[in-house]
């Protein structure tokens, strides 16, 4: 294999072990970058601390526990490349915009045709499709008039077209550790210790750069054609959403998640529909990556303090509980923007100023910023949005007072 | 603290180290039994592998690393216990019914005062909390008659009350060992090696029985009186549905999953009103637990092979890339119902026969089994309705045969 190996192929790097593909983190081209290597069939080539598919790594091996699938089985990819070009963009070789997914990870086929050929066992960590979406929202946009079928964006029976795109999480961790102002050195060490000890290698193994956590990653939804994201000359309008299975699935008129998530969608067609382009990015931090088990708690804890649900001990009641207001860190975030080369977000469907500040703060300038529209507010998540405003949350409309927050506006607890 | 220390507690464990208590998994009372320690605050207290909240605790670790969050934090559980009371039924003593998730998770404040108030830094795994649930598509039964108001399951606004519960998994592995047929020391060695070396302590410490794996856990919904889960008298209508956020959220047309389960949550309102009770259990299980980025990976495959989408390719495409045709595993699903105390499912909404194998196998009866309504089903869906239940899915209707299996009846790709 050496003697034919085709070229960039190192075979043995300065520490990965033998066999093991330097990875090159912001390098001009995708030889140069390395492929990511999480592989569990040859230990040898593996130049990541952890695997491939998040948390659901723990399900494979599930899978080889019981006898259903070989450990030797290595994915046949015939077929599965994207269905649709994303990039490459500027951004993917600036060690500085993307430092929580791998670029590459779409085309690893084409991009790696060299190190798959010589035996490599190189994975997509992003995997791109075309599909047909039908929200129960969007027919009754139609109905009442709000939205306009045209056959190509969206048919009369619903459906809104998209490109979308499924992305793993893929941490260099120097460019991590910089986001979140530690050295990697803490980060590493806390990774490890405050997850009860997860991956030592995140502490032995200063040589492995790269982490593939077993968390969820992203989804994203592109509604018009995803080359127009990176022209800043083509209207965008974009909502970044963070998981919120409770109302997104089942409706909890707790918050305004699910509403505020299809009037994206709702603008996002419209966009594409008048000649620009519209972006969903869906990311998996379930109340505010606290998961939903703190979720409820803080629910009950709210709905049952002297004084009932009110604004001003919002935040308060899921600081008791969980230590901090909020886990989702928005300085992940604008990876997925910079991967898919947006420069300029015309219209940013979102309300937080965590969002904004990290978007701007990344260096995409954003213009117009679009509000939920109060009818599409629950009444019980009155103490949700008005806490949100009143701490920062952009609103066009009044921003209410100490003595408003102090009104028991959430609903009590009926059976307890 | 020893000497003051309530009954029970034994502050050294024979191989858990100095002050963590032993977990005796199924034992007839809580006491014995002893709670999950999970805690990065006080190693010594440690009696688990992994630590709480899944995937989230990789948040939590960037929480500390960010100085946002102190590494000493405790939770404040003031007003978080549960709404609802849930148990003890007898199979949360039967080891043999409930491997996966602590039945007393959810009511650790009273089962372990005697713990907490020496010192220990227990956490719920499970919480309990009520709500208020608006599906457009229950709007919508109300709207075409399929459903009524009555103010008490189901507002004139739409509104359904549940009372809902999050779980994170804790695994007893001995117990999942037993399931998956395999010996624990295979269990452990393969879910440290298949997931890149995750957690050695699996391999080192087999005195440590109990895991809490970093992965998704699972949201149950019931819609009238928790209590008469258990009461086979009670005509219970459940769904055990597994994530797909492709559809649950986005409402892709490529599958029913969306489709099924607002269904399924009509037949449980139904159900609850005329005296009966309905569960929906949502098990966080991406495209059957190989994650998104595999699933549209083979939603590629499946539309670009030669021939077309067609039912008789559609679990081969699936095997080609992952290996396996599915990673679901349903023989940990029926702990949730026995947590539940349910010993009879009237009203099963699935088709699939490993839900159905999985629950009756565990020693729940199911009386009938209710299938998705035919004009419930999205034109490019029926690729893998006719192929699952070609697989021995339930039907009421025909099963197709070979020739039906070959007609491409899924949409192609329209830009690639």
């Amino acid at each position: 294999m050496p003697v034919e190996a085709p070229r960039h192929i190192r075979l043995t790097s300065h520490s990965g072990g033998f066999g093991a593909l330097p990875i090159q983190w912001g390098a001009p081209t995708a030889p140069e970058r390395g492929p990511v290597v999480g592989t569990t069939t040859n230990r040898s080539h593996r130049n990541v601390i952890g695997t491939h598919s998040g948390s659901y790594s723990v399900y494979r091996a599930l899978a080889v526990a019981s006898g259903a699938l070989s450990r030797q089985h290595r994915a046949d990819l015939t077929n599965t490349s994207p269905t649709d070009i994303i990039g490459p963009y500027p951004q993917w070789t600036d060690p500085s915009k993307i430092v929580s997914l791998d670029p590459w990870g779409a085309m690893v086929s084409e991009a790696f045709a060299a190190e798959l050929g010589a035996g490599y066992d190189i994975r997509p960590t992003i995997a791109v499709t075309q599909a047909h979406v039908i929200l129960p929202e969007v027919i009754e946009g139609l109905q009442a008039g709000r939205l306009k079928a045209d056959g190509r964006v969206l048919t009369s029976g619903g459906a809104a077209m998209v490109t979308k795109a499924a992305i793993e999480p893929v941490w260099w961790l120097p460019g991590v550790a910089k986001r979140f102002g530690c050295s990697e050195t803490d980060l590493r060490r806390v990774l490890f210790e405050e997850t009860g000890g997860m991956y030592p290698e995140l502490v032995t193994r200063s040589d492995l750069e790269v982490f593939l956590p077993p968390i969820g990653g992203q989804t994203i939804y592109i509604f018009g054609d995803p080359r127009d994201l990176a022209d800043p000359s083509v209207e965008l309008t974009a909502r970044v959403h963070d998981e919120c299975n409770g109302s997104d699935v089942f409706g909890s008129d707790i918050c305004t998640c699910r509403p505020y998530l299809t009037h994206a969608i709702e603008e996002c067609i419209q966009a594409s529909q008048r000649g620009g382009v519209g972006l969903v990015a869906y990311s998996r931090k379930e109340g505010r990556a606290l998961g939903e088990v703190t979720k409820f708690l803080v629910y009950n804890a709210r709905k049952r303090q002297v004084g009932g649900d009110t604004a001003d001990q919002y935040f308060a009641r899921t600081e008791c509980v969980a230590g901090v207001q909020d886990m989702r860190f928005q300085e992940l975030m604008p990876d997925v923007l910079h991967w898919l080369g947006v420069r300029k977000i015309h219209r940013l469907v979102s309300m937080s100023n965590m969002k904004y500040d990290a978007i701007t703060g990344s260096g995409i300038e954003i213009g117009e910023r679009v509000n939920i529209p109060e009818d599409l507010i629950p009444a019980d998540a009155r103490v949700e949005m008005d806490a949100k405003v009143a701490a920062g949350y952009f609103t066009p409309g009044a921003v209410p007072n100490a003595e408003e927050l102090k009104k028991p506006k959430g609903r009590g607890l009926e059976k307890s």
